[in-house]
């Protein structure tokens, strides 16, 4: 038994609590023996002192422990899934699981809902009339076993400190911390039953790392965690400046991972796609390189067996296949309002983080806990970084139901875009590969 | 209306709230629309960011608006009152406010009760049967105009978002915040309708501010904010490497400050008084200097008027007179333990913050908000640092009714004293004079 404000004051202090004190505060606070007040206290006094690797790998475990960790030894296969740290039209998770698992690589997923100025892929999957995203944790197994790939949600069994924890740092001001971003990753990623862990840490405008050295120092830490537990682990850091890919929505979205599944190349969404592919293909032990991982995922791409296991796995999830099969059935928007350009020039930016935003104002995304997410609300790009385009021309357009915010948020998109005279080039996409050796230069081309 | 949680990150990153956000935060608070998760979030934010001199005076005014401020303007005489920044036996209050009001200048005083490892006025002054430090804002303002002196606790109506606030700093680890200890002392002392104040700052051992830069800093803190709000106020840092005075525990301390307004001279408790005493006795204006204002102090200790303002006080608080007058007639513990010296040399330290922890464990004090005081337990000195001791002699004597804790308390005193084979002088016990002009040499003999 020990003393919470002792605890804290030893936090603060610099000093390192001990697995002991770790597993009495955050199942104290999980059993409601520790009030909020004292855990967010300690959690202002971690974002300020940090956690050294130690004390996060421990910090990970008790959250990890706090519920289920999922068993799927039984089922035959290495499996892998893919964690992204979040961004502005970051679809990828949606292609690249089917895919992956059409390569043969099972790919048990459990995913979020959006965050801050982010999408969440379990908002966009949930825009699909009737999928479930909420199945137990029976049916998360019988489904990854006979299908191969499932997506679901945090469940109540998985990591449920973290998920308490979540909340309370989401409206305390200690989300931006890398040991305690670290410990709620891993602990849901362990929590799953994976083998391997591929990582898309994105950096600039849109992510919550802007600048690269702290996407860095996150990709390093979760990868020492991920290996740490015996799960082998690799990240990518990519670029997020602009958003990703031409739609940032939720039902959009779904509409262009049905387009680049029925092989549609939408250039910087599927290099993403194939690159982080192609290495959960390797880590699955079905390609020997990234590389030629990468060609099994062109491949199944274009014989359409990814876009058959993303229909599949639908179906398994209860959702509507008539909709997948016949998009633009889909119910559409009130309001669709052409973004057109107020200039000549090369876009030299779409800021993803003001995009992210006016998505929210849009209505594709929360302000509030229990806000309704519209699945139709967004926008969608006509042109992107590097572009050349005219006075008048069509930049986007953007989708909502919501009258009043239709002026604001069109004026929000447009001053989004920066513009040059001189031709811009496409941004680097893919900065580096980094693993528990290091970090790495990423030249292979896709 | 502004964000919580945004607010929260503004400070965390540096930024300094404006006056308008941080009545947004406390008001909030004190209706109850910020939880204490997010408050306590803050001060932590506050413990690590600190806050300058603007802010924290912002932040004493909006504490000091959410409640009472008491006009005393129609009662004669300049007011003063003294705060102490705590220590263990320190009950300076309790012999200065009747003296100085023996002195001519009303003493409006609001007091706290024991914290940490340090006793409380309104502890030691529950310990006479009867007395009330419960008076309401009424019966204040008629006590101090009828005596001149009164002596309560801090009411409901006095700076309720401080009263809110403290409870909840000394749970979640950001008591010892300077900004944040400057605005719960000064909101407070402002509220109470004074026209001066005079501060004791103590540092060492026994103090909260153990470092002397650190205690340097809270005053000048203190003074500059009690200037800025037209109140004269000047500190003086004195020493709290040692118990003050010869008895430590509620009743004991009591009895020992109706011995000194008998006439008793206990040196270094004298001191401390007659220079406070001195201090506020000029800037009452009865006084040219700090030194004639000892003079007279002296003269009403010596003349008796201010054991009767003394006791003339605690019958207007409904006191027990017989006690005060019979202090042998009190109850006694039911154990009374000599703590013999085991060795022979000069003392040369008595830990005051051990002994302040021994007084709780004996029952002089609270571990748990709801726990009751025992009035006898304590410990009285027979022997102070400078004092020559031989083998077996007694160092003091113990008084507690909890038999299971009278080894452990015993062995924690006399582990306490430390010794030197050398002669040892006894510690200075002011260090300096503080006032808004800067840090001055004190001198003056007593």
């Amino acid at each position: 038994m020990f003393n919470p404000t002792e605890l804290i004051r030893k936090k603060r202090d610099g000093g390192k609590p001990s697995r002991e004190e770790l597993e009495f505060l955050i199942k104290g606070y999980l059993d409601g023996t520790i009030p909020e007040y004292q855990m967010s206290a300690f959690l202002m006094a971690v974002f300020f002192r940090r956690m050294d690797f130690e004390e996060t790998s421990v910090f990970t475990d008790v959250m990890l422990h706090s519920g289920v960790v999922v068993d799927l030894s039984s089922i035959p296969g290495i499996k892998v899934d893919k964690h992204s740290t979040g961004g502005v039209g970051d679809k990828v998770s949606i292609i690249l699981a089917p895919m992956v698992a059409a390569c043969g690589v099972p790919v048990p997923m459990i995913s979020g809902r959006g965050l801050g100025h982010t999408g969440g892929t379990l908002d966009k999957l949930e825009s699909i009339p009737g999928f479930r995203t909420n199945l137990s944790l029976e049916e998360y197994k019988r489904v990854i076993a006979e299908v191969g790939v499932v997506m679901i949600g945090q469940t109540k069994e998985i990591a449920p400190a973290d998920k308490l924890m979540y909340a309370l740092r989401d409206v305390t001001g200690t989300v931006e911390s890398i040991p305690l971003i670290s410990g709620s990753i891993m602990s849901k990623k362990l929590a799953e039953g994976i083998d391997a862990l591929v990582l898309d840490i994105k950096t600039g405008r849109g992510a919550f790392m802007q600048k690269q050295e702290d996407a860095f120092e996150l990709a390093q830490n979760l990868i020492a965690i991920g290996t740490n537990f015996g799960k082998t682990t690799i990240g990518f850091l990519t670029d997020m400046n602009q958003p990703l890919g031409l739609a940032a929505g939720n039902w959009l979205e779904i509409v262009e991972c049905i387009d680049c599944l029925r092989g549609k190349h939408i250039p910087d969404l599927m290099e993403v796609t194939y690159v982080l592919g192609g290495a959960m293909v390797m880590l699955g032990g079905k390609s020997k390189t990234i590389q030629e991982g990468i060609e099994q995922c062109k491949e199944v791409i274009h014989n359409r067996k990814a876009f058959d296991k993303f229909v599949e796995m639908v179906k398994r999830h209860e959702g509507n296949i008539f909709y997948i099969m016949n998009p633009e059935s889909y119910p559409q928007s009130k309001f669709n309002i052409e973004i057109k350009s107020n200039q000549t020039g090369y876009i030299s930016g779409i800021d993803a983080l003001e995009i992210g935003h006016t998505c929210i104002q849009l209505g594709a995304g929360r302000m509030k806990v229990d806000d309704v997410i519209d699945p139709n609300a967004g926008v969608i790009f006509k042109k992107k970084i590097g572009d050349k385009v005219n006075t008048g021309e069509t930049l986007a357009t953007m989708f909502t139901d919501v009258e009043r915010v239709v002026q604001e948020s069109a004026n929000r998109v447009v001053n989004a875009f920066t513009f040059s005279e001189t031709p811009v080039q496409s941004p680097t996409l893919i900065h580096a590969l980094i693993d528990k050796d290091g970090v790495h230069e990423w030249k292979t081309a896709v």
